[in-house]
């Protein structure tokens, strides 16, 4: 373990008091009231350290070390909400890497400056999307739509952001970032089952996701007779069972897919009336273009069936997708030759879930690194990865912090 | 028409507009600001023409007529709170009936009393359960546990009864009510199906219901590898198409098996991680007791197979039923005697749907009335008895609470 190994986990178990929960989890989403501490103690940790807090008007956080005046900014970061109920590791655990590995490199010169960020809202459990703050970073969120979005509750983002004070101006744009680096727990099982110590992640899964409403009718449980009834609910299950039904019959050992709904709301979800509406986000992912674009075809065919066979309308409310994305490759061998010089075992690997990483990869040069998760749990209280693949992480990202710094493969 | 049966539709027609939805339907569930309006309108109602107008202490409101000092009560009424969304007749229309037709009788002298009752609650979507005042007035649920009963935004039946003074001393007890009757529509397609306009209602069907918990385990919806996942969504999911699948397997034109699961609650219903808990109703009804018991043990069977495929746990929280229970013949006899007087058709029907009624019977004499639904429709908006059956039906209940006054059939 590197000299300063202890202080980070130190700090790490500091971080993981923010909304923890009776079974090891955290409990803090977005602008929640734990989000809201663990962002004002991030921010003076920033500061002790001689970082220049700042922050942009979607409540991104940024620590800044400004030792090249005028010159770009090497970005490293991850995000600090979580899900309800969810892991230590998911985003913190990047965030705080980051935060260190910058610190380490304080006394160093190099031609490019370095900024860490706490992106807002990466969950989207409360605001939705997720990948929230990064994307108005990039442009591909509007910061008005962004600003006006409610959670269940009613609460806008920018009024919880302004109640806050986690808001302003002077952070950098994104024409002043010359590369990305972000590392984050797998959330899968490859690393621990390869025995590899560092991931680095060449490319993100496909992915097509829908919100669908199912419209039925509103009738008495119990009177109705079976043959009269349009219910919501049964299209929506049976929408929720074909999901699992197209990855159990598609899915091969090579070429995975992964299908999921996770979200459903019953309209009026009384005991003794027949759904008229039910809505519900459903989505498929690959490695694999075309057994994605299968699934698709398959899941629109089968839709059709539902509609008839329950007697509903089922309609795409919403959806969006993404092809495979490379991260870039010089990136991927970069992180290589660091972990090599380090002694640690390495694989490349896709990443599942979305990243921060995900919406910056393609504006500027990103490195995507991931660290192993015990038994892959994630979204789950008992989310874990050791304390030692946690600090040979943030040593493998502070070697690639310290290349990016110096200009290896810079967008600027 | 009798010649007050146009006052009997202003008076309908006025009470619709209390919650009156943009369809043409209803939305006033128990101690709702539209339910608390209607009940306070019915109690001037009442009171202008010479009813006492006393309430228990869980919300039930009487007008009572004596007119023979210390002799029981003939007891008529229904319910005022509606479904959310539901429709104009359901419960209104009787309890305006059964005003109609005391305010008939009036004039009249009779060894039994007449009083009016609005039923506190009978729909249970709002506080569970359903046939809420009338349970706790024939002691099948308890007074305490009924006030403490919280809405799903937490308010208490306590405090909102306080709070619009919807509570009192002074109303009759189940010891002092001689029979009971009540008129409702037939929510079926029965009677409009054989052109009869008055139902004679001559048992209950029998029913089994579950609140069911479905525990799975928190992750990730894109990471985690399919075959480590226990989706509680999925198998709620297919609890709910196992239930549809029951009916479809066992129902026969003659045993005709109704199962329903209308009321879904997920967690943590998040986009991005695979539900931990769902929590569902899951009911069956049929007029066949065998073959409910056949399905009951067939639903057994399944749900043990359905925690396998979808690696769940599923807990029974709740369950309660009940077998075929008949409404005494000698109130059927008595009904189609007093419709036949006026030359309406009639036949005998069973009711699936639970009414007030179903309470009362078994402690009193309960004659059970139905009139025509269009289309069957019910728990809808587009809910619908035309103004000849309407009225037609006042005509039948005036007829029978006469006979009923007089003493024909009275438990006390």
């Amino acid at each position: 373990m590197t000299a300063d190994g202890p202080a980070f986990l130190a700090d790490f178990a500091t971080l993981s008091g923010f909304g923890a929960t009776e079974r090891g989890g955290v409990h803090r989403e977005a602008a929640s009231d734990a989000d809201t501490e663990q962002w004002a103690w991030f921010g003076r940790w920033l500061a002790a350290r001689g970082f220049t807090v700042v922050h942009d008007r979607i409540g991104n956080q940024f620590g800044l070390l400004e030792r090249t005046p005028g010159a770009p900014y090497v970005l490293v970061g991850s995000h600090l909400d979580s899900q309800p109920f969810g892991g230590r590791w998911d985003g913190a655990y990047g965030v705080l890497a980051a935060a260190h590995a910058a610190h380490r490199l304080a006394g160093e010169r190099h031609p490019l400056n370095l900024a860490v960020v706490n992106w807002f809202n990466e969950e989207g459990s409360r605001f939705t999307p997720s990948m929230f703050g990064s994307a108005v970073f990039t442009g591909a969120l509007d910061l008005g739509a962004a600003l006006d979005t409610r959670d269940p509750a009613g609460i806008r983002v920018g009024d919880r952001l302004a109640a806050t004070g986690r808001t302003g101006t002077g952070a950098p744009a994104l024409a002043g970032i010359a590369a990305y680096a972000e590392i984050h727990i797998e959330q899968g099982r490859v690393l621990e089952d390869t025995g590899s110590t560092i991931g680095l992640v060449e490319a993100t899964w496909a992915a097509r996701k829908y919100d669908l409403r199912v419209i039925g009718e509103q009738s008495h449980t119990g009177s109705t007779v079976m043959a009269d009834r349009r219910d919501a609910l049964l299209g929506a299950a049976r929408l929720v069972v074909l999901a699992r039904e197209l990855s159990d019959e598609l899915s091969t050992a090579d070429a995975p897919l992964h299908t999921s709904v996770s979200r459903m709301k019953v309209e009026p979800n009384s005991p003794v009336t027949v759904a008229r509406e039910a809505t519900l986000n459903l989505d498929l992912r690959s490695p694999d273009e075309p057994l994605l674009a299968r699934a698709d075809a398959l899941l629109h065919e089968r839709v059709a069936g539902i509609e008839r066979s329950a007697r509903v309308e089922i309609v795409i409310a919403g959806s969006h997708g993404w092809g495979v994305q490379p991260f870039p490759a010089a990136g991927v061998e970069l992180a290589g030759e660091v972990a090599d010089g380090l002694g640690l075992s390495h694989r490349r690997i896709p990443t599942v879930a979305g990243h921060d990483s995900v919406n910056l990869n393609g504006h500027v040069p990103t490195v995507m690194l991931f660290v192993p998760s015990v038994a892959g749990i994630s979204h789950n209280e008992r989310e874990h990865t050791t304390d030692a693949d946690a600090c040979a992480g943030l040593d493998v990202l502070t070697g690639v912090l310290r290349r990016l710094a110096a200009g290896e493969i810079s967008g600027r």
